[in-house]
């Protein structure tokens, strides 16, 4: 395909095209993903999660021109989970007026699900091969780390960083909680505030509780983003990361589970269209739906009989 | 069933034995399930939601008592964002040590996903369809409005209330700006602190931009929920919204959707499990991911083959 060949040579608006086209779930997609797939499994995928105002997007910022400085090309996809509303991405736009906009080893890129049931997975997984197959050596994969679906998006993540800060209500530290045993590098962002301290002695009591039995420290890092403080030592933990996960073989296992991941979920998506154009098109879904309303039938019921339609 | 009969007759042990077996999704809950349904569709559902920090929890314990009061019976199903990532509810057991335990003519439950895929939304379903014919005349699901999954639940309601604060981050205000859409009632809480006001006239303007052509009039209501201050206008809004749908056909219309987004989730979740039993259990996917692993297939030549040997 020409498009693939321009984007594999570095042409950004070829590459800017076929996360489109896959985003969009055309049929061209599929094809340009079959010919680069060989070519992936080069990038450093990584993630970066944490609560609404902990500051992600500037830390994301600074890693990548930390990167940068090392000769790195880098992709951003900022993943938006805002969207499923409105249809188009919220924090996107905003969260992207950078000045990283104007460096040629830098792709960025918002995701939003435009409100399709996993939609916002599949395009990340796409995004992710298009940007490995074309060289970037960093891909971050940026989420508010709130929802389920976003969770699985990092998940996928060779390295997943938890960006905290201090001075967060209660509800949120119990979604904080939650994803301590996803995180590989911790760090406690506007570190010049208050309670930064107690912060990271929570953090450590909580990862104590947590503690699995392999070798990785899970380092707890502190930084001020916005003035570039600790940057460079968060992209030290990544590359440290990166090197255990290369040594102890898991980064190829994280790989296969995100290939395995990525099947499934494909799987599942495509029955649900399927399902959708088998029996809601057509009208005789409504039908059906008539006799729950009118009680002549019970949800059960009916599932059982377009499985039974539909499953070989 | 004896269980749903005691269940029907008031018994609460019945009630949670039945909730706690649909959401492990025993066989006896589909039977269960089946015999209730006829029964439902009395209750008026109202979904609460908010982003974290906002007071759902305090404002929905106020919202109860305010209908005991009023001589009403009232569920309230406490759903668990966070839990996904630790197999437990994280926020349901700390929110819910409320005095309404003691009363009873409420029913509190929190419902967590587990871990399991799609497994809060059904679980929710299944538990309003239970309290709805053990004739609770008001169910109330309560969720952080963050995720997408949370969003879908909510959606599932009669009556949708969006409650919010002054003084949140900028991100908590792009988040809230997506639930805008959902919601049918609005409601400044913390309305003592800087700011209501303010809160109050951005509302204003987003549901002005967003205003569809129908005739309710989204009312946005101020409170003070730990000060029970405003607690009595919600009441009457949500009693208002109810005889609104009433009168409009409009309830009808949204519990009809309800009913098939709940098939369409089961019929879904049930072809997932299928494909997880068909091929993952059994090995030959994990042969299947190993050809990709070596890059000897894409992942899309394999879904393709999948579905293939699986729908009809």
């Amino acid at each position: 395909m020409e498009l693939v060949q321009k984007a594999l040579k570095g042409n950004r608006r070829a590459i800017a095209r076929l996360i489109s086209l896959a985003e969009n779930e055309e049929k061209e997609a599929v094809t340009a993903l079959r010919e680069m797939f060989p070519l992936t499994g080069k990038a450093h995928i990584v993630g970066i999660t944490g609560p609404p105002g902990s500051g992600k997007s500037t830390m994301t910022d600074k890693l990548v021109k930390e990167l940068r400085k090392r000769g790195k090309k880098v992709a951003i996809l900022a993943v938006d989970p805002a969207s499923p509303f409105t249809g188009g991405a919220i924090l996107g736009d905003r969260v992207r007026m950078s000045d990283l906009n104007l460096d040629e080893g830098v792709y960025i890129r918002s995701l939003s699900t435009r409100g399709k049931l996993g939609g916002l997975s599949k395009a990340t997984h796409y995004a992710v091969k298009i940007l490995d197959a074309c060289g970037f050596d960093y891909i971050f994969i940026e989420t508010v780390g709130v929802g389920q679906s976003e969770v699985d998006i990092i998940k996928t993540a060779d390295s997943i960083l938890v960006v905290t800060v201090p001075g967060l209500g209660d509800d949120i530290q119990a979604i904080k909680a939650g994803i301590l045993e996803i995180g590989d590098i911790f760090i406690v962002n506007k570190a010049d505030r208050d309670g930064a301290n107690r912060v990271v002695i929570e953090l450590e009591m909580m990862l104590g509780l947590n503690a699995e039995k392999d070798e990785w420290d899970h380092p707890i890092l502190m930084t001020v983003a916005s003035e570039n403080k600790g940057i460079i030592e968060v992209v030290e933990a990544v590359i440290r990361h990166k090197e255990y996960l290369d040594k102890t073989g898991l980064l190829a296992e994280r790989r296969r589970e995100r290939l395995e991941t990525e099947v499934l979920e494909l799987v599942v998506q495509n029955m649900t269209r399927y399902v959708n154009e088998k029996f809601v098109k057509d009208g005789s879904f409504q039908e059906e739906v008539d006799k729950l309303v009118r009680k002549e039938n019970d949800p059960y019921t009916l599932v059982q009989s377009i499985l039974a339609d539909t499953v070989k």
